[in-house]
């Protein structure tokens, strides 16, 4: 009897899914296919070309290469078959030693990493310069939280195989023409990296780079005092602090910045290049009438270590939520699987925090959540088969359609249209099937409207 | 020296992906995007809506749902953390037991169970008859071969809580639409498993209906008399054997098998439902004059346990491949999570199969592989500030296009468009600018013309 009742329990148990993960209903997919299709036509439009890696990279591609945080964010995959075979009792007490014993692959933790080793993999076939976008979901073993899920969505674009600035102010309009057409408003902040190497430099903490960017990362989140404090702590001279802080708070339009910035530090090479780059953005887009809000932002680093030139981040006006889009040139992303010297240039945009904007902001164009546009009541017999000879010639021209499959009540298949939003019921009973004239129904406005069977799209609007 | 010896040969080593698992170049990406949008495009038609559900699934919702064999093949996810705290080494000796103490999840191994899970957890906000289709990759950790992948898409469609046969005649007039639209000659296989279930007892072995569906399952992979013999080896009796192949030999048209059908398993109830059932598909389809070739194929089992109706198996004419799509009628799928009595039935298209076919036919239409249709060549300066003014007048006319990012020589920017396949390139060099009429070349037929910046798209076919 007990063994019966827990047999009942378990099998009644609410199934779930694992913390961090998410299922998406039908209005939620309609909204985030509309975001992807979105991004796609504007990367095609570009000459950018779609490729697909697998969910699972061998873990030596992974590993050592987000740093000690992300190799342990990733979801690792159990191997197949006896893979306990073998195992010594003491290799049982790091977990991170077994991990990699018992596990050879692992869930991919970003696009970038499997981009550069396709890359690697195919060099002697792909045509450099190569423009590639890619848009597939990514795993990380994060703790998860408002807004941060363990399964989510890249929609990566890059160039890679060419130094030119061009490539950055193609990516600049791929930003504006995105955002313009999701009608989120935008502000682009741009720095570059080797301006930040520049600054190092000229307080004298060339060798600090990465502390620096790393606390000056933080600006916007923890505020100027307490960055000034972190950098500090990592040790930073005091003097060095107080000469970074007049150039972090330089304000202006962005070449009043820029000169501000040469005066100070013009006489380190890399510095004066990343002027020299910036101000050359800055020409283009004034030449080429860009209509997006551009900032050059000095406390602008992003976290990764691999940027190596221009640095970009989207923030949406009007809406709280951190950046949207982001990216930035690097210079020797290839290298780390024994291809040197091969320049590229991306920006990832986030869709899941796009769909928070969009949804906040009430942007998502109506209907796209439809999926039905006219259902068919459904009276059994031979006006159940005139419904359905029907259904075909509306699908012809575009229109959605579907029958009730079952003669329900007539209520039963009205309140249906209504529970999903169908705008316009077509009803065949015994007096259409007779006069060869088909009622239809405005569900929004109740208005009714007869056509010939083989016409019926001439009345959905 | 030996140490540095070693990690110059490990950074040098050419990644690679996981066995089973593949890449798609932009080629194989823009065909099979093309294969997917056609399905899209026909179930909304038909007004399913798509849904999504996590990669990763609790493994308590996977297990046992896929027999033993299933429960093999799953990818299962290492627990993040101290997974290997408290495990005793007497547990290291069993891997089945072990993995399901430090994983938790593992990666979906087909459609269909998720899709349970999500009807039974979000009963109450969904509307019935539930109608949606789910196209996204699933993980088997099957022994790689030819045509046989441990990463694969699958394309499923659905309508759930109706036990209609109007839903059966829509999934077949879907199997019509899709594969018309893609270009492919197929036949579409029919039974029902109360059929199966009628033959069984008329031949006296009702409880052994498992083993023979199983075995007249394989009849084309591994012929008549090999199921025969496996009939045997499982126990059947040989008059029942007997009894039984003259049935599965029943030839002339459909509705002449289900006469010499009924004249065998009429005095049995589900036999009879299932004829009945079978006998109105075929009233139906021709009322309707679908012009898809179906046959009733009395030897069509498909492995699955779960079908209890209708089965359906599309095959391609033309190209020796296996079946391309499949499906059938489950009166109790989601009864497994607690939530009884509701029937449904689905198809699934087989993605990768559809994409050999095409490719072996020769059925991808041509252009679809294209990414960009015009490439400007650049000349740097002010020629090149023209072209990138061009460039978004192009765009917004639906073509795309793209600059070459360095006034590289001319002769590389067109190698660069003929190994692209680009269709056009457009010169604006010095000349040009000077007059304001651009050079189109038609990198095909070598033909030039000329227009105004403003108005190239005129001469882009």
């Amino acid at each position: 009897m007990i063994f019966l009742y827990l047999c009942k329990s378990v099998t009644m148990m609410k199934p779930s899914i694992p913390k961090g993960t998410r299922d998406f209903t039908p209005v939620e997919t309609a909204r985030r296919d509309y975001i992807f299709s979105t991004l796609k036509e504007v990367f095609r439009s570009f000459g950018f070309a779609a490729i697909e890696t697998p969910a699972m990279e061998n873990l030596s591609t992974l590993l050592d290469k987000y740093g000690e945080e992300g190799d342990r964010l990733l979801f690792k995959i159990l191997n197949s078959g006896e893979f306990a075979e073998g195992i010594a009792p003491d290799e049982l007490l790091n977990s991170k030693d077994l991990a990699t014993r018992i596990c050879e692959k692992g869930l991919r933790y970003d696009l970038t990493v499997p981009f550069a080793r396709f890359v690697v993999q195919r060099q002697n076939e792909i045509t450099f310069p190569f423009k590639r976008y890619q848009i597939q979901p990514v795993w990380r073993a994060d703790r998860p939280q408002k807004g941060r899920y363990r399964e989510f969505y890249q929609c990566d674009v890059d160039i890679i195989g060419s130094r030119s600035l061009v490539n950055e102010i193609e990516l600049i309009r791929i930003v504006e023409a995105v955002f313009s057409k999701l009608g989120i408003e935008v502000i682009l902040k741009l720095n570059n990296r080797k301006i930040l190497a520049g600054i190092a430099e000229a307080i004298g903490c060339a060798d600090r780079i990465v502390d620096i960017t790393v606390a000056i990362d933080k600006m916007e989140k923890i505020g100027f005092d307490a960055v000034c404090g972190e950098l500090a702590s990592k040790g930073i001279p005091a003097e060095a602090i107080e000469s970074l802080k007049p150039i972090l708070k330089f304000n202006g339009d962005n070449l009043q910045k820029l000169n501000k910035l040469e005066a100070v530090i013009s006489t380190n090479n890399l510095g004066a290049e990343g002027i020299d780059e910036m101000r050359r953005i800055f020409e283009y887009t004034k030449a080429l009438e860009s209509g997006l809000d551009i900032e050059l932002d000095l406390a602008l680093a992003r976290g990764l270590n691999y940027y190596t030139g221009t640095i970009f981040e989207v923030k949406a006006k009007g809406y709280e939520i951190g950046s949207i889009c982001g990216g930035g040139r690097y210079d020797d992303l290839t290298g780390i699987f024994g291809m040197p010297d091969t320049s590229g240039v991306g920006i990832s945009f986030g869709a899941e925090r796009i769909y928070d904007v969009m949804l906040a902001l009430n942007l998502f164009p109506e209907g796209i959540e439809q999926t039905t546009k006219v259902l068919f009541a459904n009276f059994g017999g031979d006006e159940e088969i005139a419904a359905l000879r029907a259904l075909p010639l509306l699908r012809d021209k575009g229109i959605s359609c579907e029958i009730y499959p079952e003669a329900a009540k007539i209520k039963k298949q009205f309140d249906y249209a209504n529970k999903r939003n169908i705008p316009y019921v077509i009803v065949i009973g015994s007096h259409e099937l007779e006069s060869g004239y088909a009622t239809v129904k405005n569900m929004r406005s109740g208005a009714q409207d007869s056509a010939s069977f083989d016409k019926l799209d001439t009345l959905i609007l």
